[in-house]
């Protein structure tokens, strides 16, 4: 696959020279369009052979292009924040906004390239990570991402000059590689694994370059036309979304009945049960939340639900077993400017709980496939692939030890109407109504289809939906805790095993 | 001081029963009130002796209010990221933003106080930190922030004893104090310090409540009313900000004359010695850039100017002797949704670099005397006080190693003329030149007093202005690269002495 970059394009200076104004003047011209649009985020990953001039290059295009609109970001060893969350969460943090671009130098495809010629891990692993950025990537692009992969590459033979040459050049002697390129069985690993990469993640929406890295000029020039060449198609035409490969069509609700449908509605507490189990089961959390174990795991729980189906109450119930430095309540309400320039996720990712803490979500990222879906807040593309991309997210997140529990609050329709109206009377939660509460409760029905859809497509093994019959706020309350309480037990018994290992 | 809190008061049940329903009531509507209104932040900074309830009463308060407008932050170790950055940096990242209330634990009390305790540290540095929380409160005051500052108390007898009831609490065990309470002597030091404290930081607009923590029923009332107390008087009345102390009457600007005016405009270099010394320069910025000593500072530089003085060639001709791996351009337009609801210098403070990293701003926080003073975007109550803010902001910058270089680039009327319409026929260009440019120009005038009043009032010996002769942009460029590089010397020169005492 290498073999065309290693054949010595050359390019001399009088070209150089002579093609290089007009190029600068029509990236700098595409980079400033590309801003005023802020439709597209670009992101420019940076690999390949050492001393093959990544780093010149990426100078270079700094140079030519406007650097204030440009993130140069490297990925060396973790800060002890990002081990403390899942490997991904280094890169959300880093992402560039729409409208930005941003250069990536020991991405997602450096780490794992690295890890396998190191050996820390053996090719199923690899495989993995190559399906990762492969579903991270799809799922930038339909973000509005405009993604470049290059690969600079050198024989053997050329990256042992270079590096000879460097070695001699005071201003190069600061960078440490975290592979010792002088051994020649490192440059085959390397070049084998790399190979191996880039044939499995080389897509349409995100194709790999492969550039020759000895000749300068070659290596500038053909650089500066791939990217001239994508930017200005991403103007161009507005972006295709990729499609999604495995979306089966949604099932259509066999003559009305569903999950829902099988919900034991009458479920309820009384007052004494209540006011025992509900004590118990908070000094079971509390027990649990302290125990040792929940040092290797973080811990987060969704709550979706009716309105007035009861989530804050189910919610403080949750947080009163708490001591309120171990958790935070993040509320979900439309996204803000921030927000919106980046993709649908990035919002949810930021609130993601290091080790040992406890993240309780009013409302979630499953509002793309609920308010966003049914109020046409995105395309139906968008909100179809969004279960795909929300059972990833939800399992980078639990391979991470986070521990995901997603509640569904169900009420009846009536019950819903019974608690509109005590809210409207009583002052003190006259805050809780608004005219929107009244419009939702016209659509229902579409609502409740969505909410079927939602559970079929995203109830997966490690994180599945748990409905909670909540007509009765005591049984819902209950109920809750007593779920999230038995995940936390089933993951620490998980890692105990594990461990003993 | 604190003899009034040992006298132990004590409410009974009935009493408190009868009284929390009104209170939950009223503070719950207060903050709901709080959150629609979003011109506030609540801070609630949690100081006091161990084991005086601290814990319990933040726990009720997010029983008593909705818990999902409240975050509850701890400050314990520093993570390696806020150990790169100057001491202040983890509290900004932490603000809770208008319309939402932080409870602070461990706060910038708690360090101040434990660090003398500890003897880490003499009075003078204590003293100093105290007037640094004097002047950061006043500003997020000024900012619009609301806060309260609770001082819970125990003598030392209901000290010991209450350890030694939680002691036997397994619920308990868990919590590691920094502080030996069980040294007598850590008590006494504790309050002694703690008194001081308290006795120098209570203003007016940022008062102590010192709470008797005994009665667990005198302790949450007490706290109750004086945080509904509070949030409603911030409600009802809108705040009037907390006076500058120290802001001297601006000088005149005498008969035209100015700092401006005796700039020698005509200083310019020639095409060869441009060429040669630019070179000089930035070989020179790229070694020091690479030097060992750079691991102990960042470098921060702020680019101000008139429209079309050559900033963006200026910040060009500075990255291009930098590795792009080792600096970030911050462009500062208008400021976001999620920036207005934070204090004015949250968004720069975001962008302050770690150790061994360069950020360039192109434009900066001194828009709040330029721009927004001009354009009447803040009051003039707001810039007459950045003035002092700014310099404490890069006060801190200096303290913690970060060197400040600030460029004002100067160009005569005319030659802005020139410019202007040299980028309307330009097409390249024409992307640099706006109507808003033409009518910041009819401006001229007020913004030169605007410019001479920045430069006089924050031109300090920590971080003084340099005025860059602009009307060349060659002579402009090689005088920007030679003082960043003169001011990277100094520091390191600077920091060598103070290594080798």
């Amino acid at each position: 696959m290498f073999e065309s970059a290693e054949i010595g394009h050359v390019i001399d200076k009088e070209t150089y020279d002579r093609e290089v104004p007009a190029l600068r003047e029509a990236l700098l011209e595409a980079q400033y369009d590309l801003h005023q649009q802020k439709r597209s985020a670009v992101i420019v990953l940076i690999n390949g052979i050492e001393g093959a001039g990544k780093g010149e290059t990426v100078k270079l295009l700094n140079e030519w292009m406007d650097p204030r609109l440009i993130e140069v970001r490297t990925f060396d060893s973790q800060t002890d924040e990002e081990l403390a969350h899942p490997p991904a969460w280094r890169y959300w943090r880093q992402l560039p906004a729409k409208g930005r671009m941003g250069v990536l130098f020991g991405n997602w495809y450096s780490q794992m390239i690295q890890g396998r010629v190191h050996g820390r891990f053996k090719d199923a692993v690899l495989d993995q990570a190559i399906n990762g950025a492969e579903r991270l990537e799809k799922m930038l692009c339909n973000e509005g991402a405009v993604i470049f992969k290059f690969w600079f590459h050198l024989s053997k033979k050329q990256m042992k000059a270079r590096l000879k040459a460097l070695k001699d050049d005071p201003l190069h002697s600061w960078r440490i590689s975290p592979l010792d390129w002088q051994q020649s069985e490192t440059y085959d690993r390397f070049v084998r694994f790399g190979e191996r990469v880039i044939r499995r993640t080389s897509r349409d929406y995100a194709p790999w370059s492969i550039v020759e890295g000895v000749d300068p000029y070659y290596r500038s020039l053909t650089v500066g036309k791939i990217l001239l060449e994508g930017l200005q198609a991403a103007l161009n035409e507005p972006k295709t979304k990729v499609r999604a490969t495995h979306v089966a069509p949604l099932a259509e609700v066999q003559d009305g009945l569903s999950l829902l449908d099988c919900l034991d509605m009458t479920q309820q507490l009384e007052k004494d049960d209540y006011q025992e189990q509900l004590i118990t089961e908070q000094a079971r959390l509390s027990g649990l939340m302290r125990d040792k174990r929940m040092r290797r795991h973080a811990l987060v729980s969704v709550f979706e639900g009716n309105d007035a189906a009861g989530k804050g109450g189910s919610i403080k119930r949750v947080a009163a077993a708490l001591d309120p430095r171990q958790y935070s309540i993040v509320p979900i309400a439309a996204p803000s400017e921030d927000e919106r320039a980046q993709p649908y996720l990035w919002r949810f990712w930021r609130q993601i709980p290091g080790r040992g803490k406890f993240t309780i979500f009013d409302r979630s990222w499953y509002g793309r496939v609920l308010v966003e879906r049914v109020e046409g807040f995105c395309t139906p593309a968008d909100w179809m692939r969004a279960y795909g991309e929300i059972n990833d997210f939800e399992e980078q997140l639990r391979d991470a030890g986070v521990i995901v529990v997603k509640f569904w609050l169900a009420i009846d329709k009536d019950v819903q109407l019974e608690r509109f109206h005590e809210r409207e009377e009583i002052p003190f939660k006259r805050f809780k109504i608004t005219e929107e509460d009244w419009r939702n409760r016209e659509k229902w029905d579409v609502y409740r289809k969505a909410v079927c859809d939602m559970v079929d497509r995203t109830s997966t093994e490690i994180a599945p939906w748990t409905l909670v019959e909540a007509n009765d706020k005591r049984w819902a309350r209950v109920k809750v805790l007593r779920t999230i309480n038995e995940a936390l037990e089933a993951a620490f018994e998980k890692s105990d095993k594990k461990h003993k290992k």
